[in-house]
């Protein structure tokens, strides 16, 4: 069978593996063409770019090679290229023969599962549009998706089948086995029936590179906002990187220093000078990217210096937590004047002084900004202000070019008149040794208007050392930071908690931490 | 002066570059914006591609990095991203002010030498046409291309200056110093000061990804074809590579086994398994690709499989020698039968099957084939047929997706109705220990209609061995080969030459070996 060969290793390592045979409707035939077709009248010397290209030239090329495993389950799987694309293959002919068109949404819910990689290209090979839902949502806010999204059909992985009861979509159920009795093997099997072996060249090349290919439903800030995304899937592949992962690891007892470097993206929210600097101690080195869902993810690279080796692990570890120049295949990234009140909406914009200290907006555009807010055209053409997509992130511009996240709009905490950044806050309030993770945000003040206001988790082997000496604590926090922060940035209470609140991507909610601060 | 931080290596290799500054011209102001400014109207999710953008986010994110060198000249010189980006903006701008408008035509006729490259950089933010001149063709050659190019302006190198006598362009000289004097550094602060310091923005994007950017004029046996390309400036840099590099390495006497791998690509014509195995030898790992001037140069490769690790050296060469599967860039490569005589020339294009020993035509498609044949509508139809490019080049299509090319078609010697691939001939003859470089062609037989008379190169070291014995080696070298082909494919007649007659890119020129031929 094709994929034997060079997963080797993989069946050394998993007993179990050795055991699993695909099942017959995911071997592909003898001789395969992994080319779609093409539309008529397409110029000779132009193909539109689809992300599919890079499985099938995968597929052609390396048949026999690992494509994915997935060995940690009681029934563990393991696909070839070969027969990954045949999966696809099949994927894509049993969208079609359930009525699915171009354009038409496929929502599915599922860990990180083959049956997740198989949807989204499967879905493109369906020309339809993927809408990947978060297991963490509840009930409720799946049934709108569901509902919003029009979604045609939903694959929900066997864990999370309560999300979606008594949604009015069929529904199909992963038991992620890889087995005959599995209903979705079932379904890729009718698709492979349908297919009636026309292959790839029975599914149409997508020759309109604007089409959307994913409806993406942001657990963001703005609670149910949305976007369509034009082809960028690999940039998708993105998604599962958070803060956490990071955080957990310097402060794993065991952790322990790497022999050789590793390289770890960290994404999600601005990572804290203290945080990189602890990572580099372990010999991991930092790769710190920035974006949001609405411009698929990482978008930003704080790209590294050859002269930054000479600095100090702080000085090098500052440089490092900002979020640096625009990816490739964002075209632009700015960081301009905020729209002033009474401004015209399309005034054109006007980047902030690469100062270091002017506060503007993070704005992009190019090729990896989403296309839309699906069925929202008012708030797309707000959040396009000017030609750009407009972020709500502050920011200022370093000398050196280099855009550094001071907040998001709201989360700026406005002092006796003073700007106070609350990421900057949290960044020195992390550098206590006893800190573990702190967020900080505004509360009223009779004199100053608003005042910081911290809530820190103590450093599981710190928390016993203050244990009901919180009030000392929060003395000695403050004096840590006294001279790292403007006086109207220091915090005026601290309070430790045991867990901050979170969204289901890892993010601080903030909103949360306000609703308490404005219950005292 | 901004490059200087990153190249003290060089300075330290080369004191004469300690003393080269850049013209004042060349010196970007202290706040640069590296962006073009863009048409009104585009989608804040879309930016058409521009090859133009790598040397824009270079010159952004590493400002001071070393970008040029041109060390081994009487007066070298060193340019840092930033310096680079501000010569090549200084290019366009000087350009426009000359009356250069989009899609123009902008000839350069130099060697490998820093204004090349900003030309090439330089034509693209003026949006003009690069019309790149092969140094090695002649007077008359390069009139005609002048002429039916129709080209605004032409660069010249200071040492090829006898090639432009009499042309009724502009010319500027390139006397490639660096120095304020250099007529055209002359040119290049006559754009800076017409600029006006607008920067890039002063600078349109090219919105239209189809437009034209390269009118190339190949050596090519078609002798004056030419073709304009869209953009895919990168590939243009594989241009110089040629199989006369590695010939001359792996025979040359004091070439010795290197200690650490070194990747080198081979193109231009296909390897010999013998060629290949030798590389290897010296521990140099040839990386094959096939592509033609028209398919911007390589567009397959002949990607390598883990599991030929464990073939024997000729098994492995053998595998190496075919010329693979088509790049990313290349949408697609078939091994299609040919036209046949009355078949209808939009038939559709059927492929060959994947036997290894079927022959067929290779045809491209994809955003790597040229857009046109230039002014020559016919042509371009011609080649075009079936809405695949058509090169010429016959290839049997391996049961392992690879392609093989055997020959041009107008190369296959048809000797007693058997159709016999010279290419393949060429390979087994070049297994023999004392032959450097061979070529075979057709010669006229009473019998047989055609027979392979073969033209051979004999390893310098060898030469002394057969001097005056030239009979016996044709026995010894027909011996040789004897088991290894086709009783039709083997050569009726040897001649041993000093040298093959050779295209100004290193092709040999079978169409003059007929000639001799035809005399004998």
């Amino acid at each position: 069978m094709a994929n034997i060969q060079c997963a080797e290793e993989f069946f050394m390592a998993n007993e179990a593996l050795r055991h699993f045979r695909p099942t017959q409707a995911s071997i592909p035939p003898r001789e395969v063409n992994y080319r779609l077709r093409l539309p008529s009248g397409v110029p000779v010397h132009i193909h539109a770019l689809n992300p599919l290209a890079f499985l099938l030239r995968a597929a052609q090329v390396y048949p026999s090679k690992l494509a994915l495993v997935h060995p940690d389950v009681p029934h563990p799987v393991i696909y070839s290229y070969g027969v990954w694309a045949q999966r696809v293959q099949n994927f894509a002919y049993a969208l079609i023969q359930a009525g699915v068109k171009p354009t038409d949404r496929i929502a599915i819910i599922a860990p990180n599962t083959p049956a997740v990689a198989e949807a989204y290209h499967g879905v493109l090979g369906a020309r339809a549009v993927i809408c990947a839902i978060n297991t963490r949502l509840t009930h409720g806010e799946v049934a709108y998706i569901l509902e919003h999204s029009e979604s045609k059909l939903v694959f929900v992985d066997h864990e999370y089948t309560h999300l979606v009861k008594g949604a009015k979509v069929p529904v199909v159920v992963i038991n992620d086995n890889g087995r005959e009795d599995d209903p979705y093997e079932q379904f890729l099997t009718s698709g492979r029936k349908f297919s009636g072996e026309r292959g790839w060249p029975g599914l149409e090349w997508e020759r309109n590179e604007d089409a959307p290919c994913a409806l993406n439903y942001t657990s963001g800030t703005t609670g149910r906002s949305r976007c369509v995304s034009g082809y960028e899937a690999l940039s998708a592949f993105f998604r599962e990187l958070r803060m956490g992962l990071q955080i957990g690891l310097i402060n794993a007892p065991q952790a322990r220093r790497l022999e050789r470097p590793v390289r770890a993206i960290i994404a999600g929210s601005a990572p804290t000078a203290h945080l990189i600097g602890e990572l580099e101690k372990i010999n991991i080195v930092p790769i710190h990217v920035y974006g949001l869902t609405c411009t698929y993810g990482p978008s930003t690279k704080c790209y590294y210096q050859p002269h930054w080796m000479s600095l100090s692990l702080e000085e090098r570890a500052k440089l490092l937590a900002r979020q640096g120049h625009s990816f490739a295949t964002a075209e632009d990234a700015r960081v301009v004047f905020q729209l002033k009140e009474g401004e015209i909406p399309d005034a054109p914009l006007v980047d902030v002084p690469k100062d270091g200290k002017t506060m503007g907006e993070i704005v992009f555009r190019g090729n990896i900004v989403m296309k839309e807010y699906f069925k929202d055209p008012e708030a797309t053409c707000k959040a396009f202000r000017g030609g750009y997509f407009n972020t709500g992130d502050l920011a200022v511009w370093h000398p050196d070019g280099y855009i550094a996240v001071q907040d998001r709009s709201k989360d700026i905490i406005i002092s006796g008149g003073e700007n106070a950044s609350s990421l900057a806050i949290e960044q020195e309030l992390a550098t206590h040794p006893d800190v573990l993770e702190v967020s900080v945000v505004a509360r009223p003040h009779p004199k100053w208007g608003e005042r910081p206001m911290a809530f820190v988790i103590l450093h599981p082997q710190k928390a016993a050392k203050w244990k009901g000496r919180h009030a000392e604590f929060e003395q000695d926090l403050k004096k840590h930071v006294r001279g790292r922060l403007p006086g109207f940035a220091c915090p005026e209470w601290v309070s430790v908690v045991d867990e901050l609140p979170k969204t289901s991507t890892g993010k601080i909610q903030k909103v949360e931490l306000r609703k308490l601060v404005a219950k005292l």
